[in-house]
């Protein structure tokens, strides 16, 4: 037996409540070591204060096997407990009949009566807390997002370009200072667009003043910037999408602040004495940097900053008045807004006491609050239910086109990847995550994938059949293409061609699909296997009765596929070609 | 390379700040699988802005093998970084000279300078913030504990004692409901005793009114139980304790609530109606139960007991007013009294969210309190620096029991499980630990050793030399004997005879020393090494220049050994004898 590949941990995402009675119970082993696991489990105070009852131990469920990563298998257990307190372990047996019991004091011999009885033996969860459950808000799980670039999605009302302003041409190579004259009436004019394409969420990029077109210098966070309307137009925009059933989600840049707001500005003209000296990470005063070539870079700046821009001078937000100071204006846009969630850019560069205080804020305000962190790698220390709901899923996607398009993984080394991923999350978080293919940070996918439309739709179709929810950056509808930031936030071509219009067809469909499933996707089981030879992966998700097959045909030869597909691409004559799917839904 | 046994966990016990500016970096690797650690670290945003500078990667910093567990390895590192935001991974060579590096993405070749050249790629801690940290009350670490029974360490006033109050004999064995009149005037006068003894710190059970000898059914929070005194005189004991420089710790009972409580006696006469009704988890009302021969035990309370005592009704700590209810009590005693710490009863089943306000008011009080949870099993749920400063450590001594008394665990066994425990918390979380040998709760240790006073002299070297805050249970000082509850609460002997005043000296020159060399023992390296053929440990405290040398004999013949002792048990012309030990403290 592998004894150092095995591993659990108590109170995190591999023991937690899926419901208020339900927990969730995994364990990894190294893969392929062991055949069999039990989970022994129960009352803890019952093996010392109920002699009139069999041992719990003597009745273990079964655990299955869910996934396997190409290091670990995992495993996994819902158990219930009417006393609501929980000891446990796990009986292992390996390959060749080895036993041994897992547990809280380390591997046991399954023959160790008094280490059995002993309650303080077992791993423990000693109450079932709802209180500290992770909570998932019910209408994420059926939400399709859409994101958009205000300066670039739409432009409703020519009066408040700003100047400079430069013709609407889908075509452009934007230029990082350039100004398309995008705007929230633009928005409202496409609300009826969006609602047709399926959509019921939408994720805007900042709003508030900010000189930038990107507005993530945030000059007031009270304000929308001028240049897309104003604090009535807003509203007028939250109250149509809701009319419409459609959610609105906000960007909040609390890591840093623009140069030109007031409190930047005071400190640079009172230095140490600024009565808000201590709102940042000022290392030596005075605040200052050598201005380079490159407007977004100095390497001397005396205070901390986002990456190296001088002009986004880091916030302190372990200082309580700048705590209160971003609350409020958290505070202020649900309040007043009645916004749905708010999307936390570079959340994970801020302290988890921030976020706990901004989780228990906003969810005293609206208790279905949907709280989206900007975070790249794996995010498990903000997951734990009491800061975010979900984060930016850069690393499952990632995957995906690392596979589908890039052809860098093989299908078994996908299905490896998104096991891990899937593993380092609670069930519930993983059907709340945000899986964006591109965004503003990025190149289009159509660009990623060389204007190959059919891998687009290919790997959009496998994005949709994942836990989580799906987002659409604006204009990937019509197969849009641009390559890094700036170059991916052209204008929207509103124009479309044929070929733009058969992509939003396909979109359209895929929206519908993932819409009418929503249950079966969000919490259905699933499974992810891949075909041999590298020739494609099988994705499927049970709920009930209910059973969601799709095969990806990820190789270069065609398959043979005998499903009756929903939606497919590629199938003739039972035969599955490269890029191509099927998916099937039956019950 | 056996990859299932390489882990690491961003943000926990294994990447975590020690000081502001100081991470401590951990990684476990199979035993004898790994042959070194290289840690790559850095700025993350260095990679792609400062192509100035060479890649953070090419200048690692190895990693020390610190502990092995006998299915792990354990390695550290300390590193800073000067732009406060950290990205990592560990460079691994195996037996055979195999290399692969191991990292947020998973495992990864070491020569794949794309990866590497991608932050995404690495581990983080995003920032360091020295808010999230786990900070430790200075005091602690220079402190040796004292337990006291309130009703069996002495009596200094016979006007209080209950009504049938049993006569004062050391020799007695107690019984369940038995009262024998100890009160706060016993220990004010005896405060001499203690502070000459060296104890710097009082652990008291609980104080507060309640039916019961042992006060675990509080009645009122907020009365010093009359057969004790009264607030008055627990405020002047305190006073003179600090006086002495000697803390007090109290015992708060907040999982559940005397049966005899104005709450519980509410939901008895109102039921359902009842204001208190939420207060509780009553699974259905009317609120009752069929009482059994053992007063303490009913199999059919319709609601939620601690353990199965009908009279211990567990609190619903979700309640935002039962919440308000404790927190003002726990606020009550340190702001009026000025007691330095709690210790929780039963911490374990309450929720987390309860104890983040608990410890978030308690250091708004007082920033240097510190709190104990009571937690039998693994503790690190609780230990991430927001809610306890540290755990009662029965796991931890309960192994040195075993090895050095029971002979159920052989040294290296011994050496194997403290080596795990240790590597379940932060450094600086280890030095917070309470060390209790015995307590109310447990068999004394006397009689644990079956009346081997050298073997009880030996455990407590042992255990004094560990990190973390020794305790001494009331008369272990005098070698008192007692099995489990209720006979481990014997009265007080406070006429010691020559065999009892020889174990005094004993612990005396111990805490002295445990005084003396606190920073060394609280936070120097640790290294423990068992020796060939189960004979003996060999523990190594290191603090700059300083370094302490032990060795105990848990075996059947002699030992070579050239320590010039400090303190030492069965050493003569430079052997050591089974049971024996030896200290020796250079620099």
């Amino acid at each position: 037996m592998n004894l150092a590949g095995i591993y659990h941990r108590p109170e995190s995402e591999m023991a937690y409540l899926y419901t208020k009675d339900v927990m969730h119970i995994r364990l990894k082993t190294a893969q392929d070591d062991i055949t069999q696991v039990l989970l022994l489990h129960g009352d803890p105070y019952s093996l010392h204060s109920r002699p009139d009852l069999p041992k719990f131990y003597k009745h273990p469920t079964p655990m299955k096997k869910i996934h396997s990563d190409g290091v670990y298998d995992y495993w996994q257990a819902a158990i219930t407990e009417p006393k609501r307190r929980l000891a446990y372990a796990f009986e292992l047996t390996d390959q060749k009949g080895g036993q041994l019991i897992y547990a809280d004091k380390g591997f046991i011999q399954p023959t160790d009566q008094k280490l059995l009885d002993d309650a303080n033996t077992y791993f423990r969860m000693p109450y079932f807390q709802d209180i500290d459950a992770f909570h998932a808000p019910k209408w994420v799980e059926k939400t399709v997002w859409y994101q958009i670039f205000p300066e670039r999605f739409a432009n409703g009302d020519s009066t408040n370009d700003p100047t400079g302003t430069k013709p609407w041409d889908p075509q452009t190579h934007p230029g990082r200072q350039d100004f398309y004259g995008g705007d929230l009436q633009g928005v409202i004019d496409h609300l009826d667009d969006l609602k047709k394409l399926g959509v019921n969420g939408l994720y805007f990029n900042p709003l508030f003043k900010a000189p930038s077109n990107h507005k993530y210098d945030t000059q007031d966070y009270y304000q929308i910037d001028p240049h897309f309307g104003d604090a009535q137009l807003f509203k007028k925009m939250i109250v149509l999408a809701h009319q419409k059933g459609i959610r609105v989600m906000l960007d909040a840049v609390f890591n840093h602040i623009g140069d030109q707001s007031p409190m930047w500005q005071d400190v640079l003209k009172y230095g140490q004495s600024s009565r808000y000296a201590d709102w940042f990470h000022v290392n030596q005063f005075p605040a200052t940097y050598t201005p380079t070539a490159n407007f977004e870079f100095a390497k001397d700046a005396t205070y901390d900053t986002f990456d190296y821009t001088p002009h986004m001078p880091k916030l302190n937000t372990a200082n309580p008045a700048v705590q209160n100071y971003l609350l409020d204006i958290a505070k202020y846009w649900v309040r007043e807004f009645d916004i749905d969630a708010w999307r936390l850019d570079v959340a994970n560069e801020i302290d988890h006491h921030f976020w706990r205080r901004f989780h228990n804020e906003m969810l005293a305000l609206k208790d279905d609050f949907y709280i989206l962190g900007e975070i790249w790698h794996s995010a498990q220390p903000w997951l734990n239910g009491d800061e975010f709901t979900g984060v930016m899923n850069y690393d499952y996607t990632g995957a995906i086109i690392s596979c589908l398009i890039n052809h860098e993984l093989s299908s078994q080394g996908l299905v490896n990847q998104l096991s891990r991923q899937l593993m380092l999350y609670r069930d519930q978080t993983n059907a709340m995550m945000f899986n964006v293919l591109d965004s503003h940070d990025t190149a289009r996918i159509m660009t990623v994938a060389h204007g190959d439309a059919a891998l687009v739709r290919q790997t959009l179709a496998f994005t949709f059949l994942q836990p989580g929810c799906p987002s659409i950056y604006y204009g990937t509808e019509y197969g849009m293409t641009g390559n890094s930031d700036p170059d991916c936030r052209k204008p929207m071509n509103w124009h479309p061609d044929a070929k733009a219009l058969a992509m939003y067809d396909f979109v359209h469909d895929l929206i519908k699909l993932r819409q009418k499933n929503w249950q079966l996707i969000a919490q259905g089981m699933l499974s992810l296997a891949a075909l041999p030879d590298d020739q494609g992966i099988v994705i499927k998700r049970q709920l009930h009765h209910k059973q969601l097959t799709a095969v990806f045909n990820t190789g270069r030869n065609s398959l043979a596929c005998q499903l009756v597909p929903i939606i497919s691409q590629g199938l003739q004559k039972e035969r599955l070609r490269p890029k191509g799917f099927v998916i099937a839904i039956q019950g």
